[in-house]
């Protein structure tokens, strides 16, 4: 009986570690949608929201790590479980960044207060946006459902978060180009893209922490390209 | 005899897995080195290593997340040998984004090829090059030398780096607007100037790994404000 009691306690934690991650994702979403909301409405009440969110966002990221060093400590986990409790620490130290990075877009739009802003300035920063919502969702997906497809398609799809950056970033330049009134506010856009696009690098890291968890292996730059072709053919 | 066995070639384990951070420092810090210079004279060769390089540093985390997980698995350490196992899976995916920056420092370099640069402005890329190293180097000494009071001195002096970003980015803004022609050779240099401030960042994201390690406490920003305090009083 006592080593049912004690199985099923191990396997609470291990819930309730894999709990916290979610909790944690989630928050973390909410922080870019209303870090980038901030910056395309120029809403200072929702930047200082963010801007707290993000102790918050680091709190948790200190609790899971706790909680995983505890484990490891009380229960010496093994094999899969061992796999599980590593990858929740990884996962926690990319959601914490993604919080910095909603952080920063929330501060840029502090910065942009006042400015003269045209509407097609923030077209591309609105599409980014969607789309690294998608990634960080997907991947974050992908990691509780211990889904390894699912991660490889999260770490392909950062191709196309690196062409709409590439683009994105032309055509500010071509904005301060035209008028250098335009340069201040286009360089902090220029930064908030910037932003955006490590979000989208860490929802690759997170997707490859899935893919380990669900295989064991480590997916390296090489194995993905091996992937991307065997998908396109 | 066999428990004495045991326990040396743990030991061995530990030190090489200490070994092991130590040379992965030692090429970010060399990485480093070369983003800047190929940055500052725009030689494509230097560049060229530092992006090849930073493939290596890549597998060396890999390499140390393998070494760390079998290691929990096999040895289940217990207190401060835990610690030091997670501290070390942390600093080594510090390092990796590390060598991440130095390779985006390195790839700038490329872009710039062709442009006209005035030497003054790589004069702020170069002081700001010289105290992140000394920070990198400061927090892998802390780190090795598990010293708690330096590793508070690293993240009290990333204020510093903070200060010196802002008066670059503000100096290479005014470049820009005398001068549309600056534009895109300054917001190049305007994230070499970012990059190197993240550089700083993982330092003191290091540095506060060495004082968890030495303390078993987390450093939290609060508890930092307060050695501040204490420290100026």
């Amino acid at each position: 009986m006592a080593t049912e009691h004690i199985v099923s306690s191990y396997n609470d934690e291990l819930v309730a570690l894999a709990q916290a991650i979610a909790e944690m994702g989630g928050q973390v979403e909410v922080a870019i949608e209303n870090g980038t909301k901030s910056l395309l409405k120029l809403d200072r009440e929702l930047a200082d929201v963010t801007i707290i969110a993000d102790q918050r966002i680091d709190d948790m990221q200190r609790r899971i790590d706790d909680m995983a060093v505890s484990m490891i400590a009380r229960r010496q986990p093994m094999a899969s479980d061992l796999r599980a409790i590593v990858t929740a620490i990884h996962v926690a130290s990319d959601l914490e960044r993604v919080g910095d990075m909603a952080k920063q877009l929330a501060r840029r739009s502090l910065k942009l207060e006042g400015m003269t802003l045209q509407p097609t300035f923030y077209n591309g920063v609105k599409n980014m946006t969607a789309l690294v919502l998608r990634q960080i969702k997907d991947a974050l997906d992908a990691y509780s459902n211990r889904d390894a497809a699912a991660a490889i398609e999260v770490c392909n799809r950062d191709d196309e978060v690196d062409a709409m950056h590439t683009s994105l970033f032309r055509e500010l330049l071509t904005y301060m180009m035209e008028d250098p009134r335009n340069i201040t506010a286009c360089t902090h856009l220029l930064f908030c893209a910037k932003s955006l696009e490590r979000i989208g690098d860490h929802a690759t890291n997170i997707a490859e922490r899935a893919y380990y968890l669900q295989t064991g292996k480590q997916l390296t730059s090489d194995d993905q390209d091996l992937l991307r072709t065997q998908i396109k053919i």
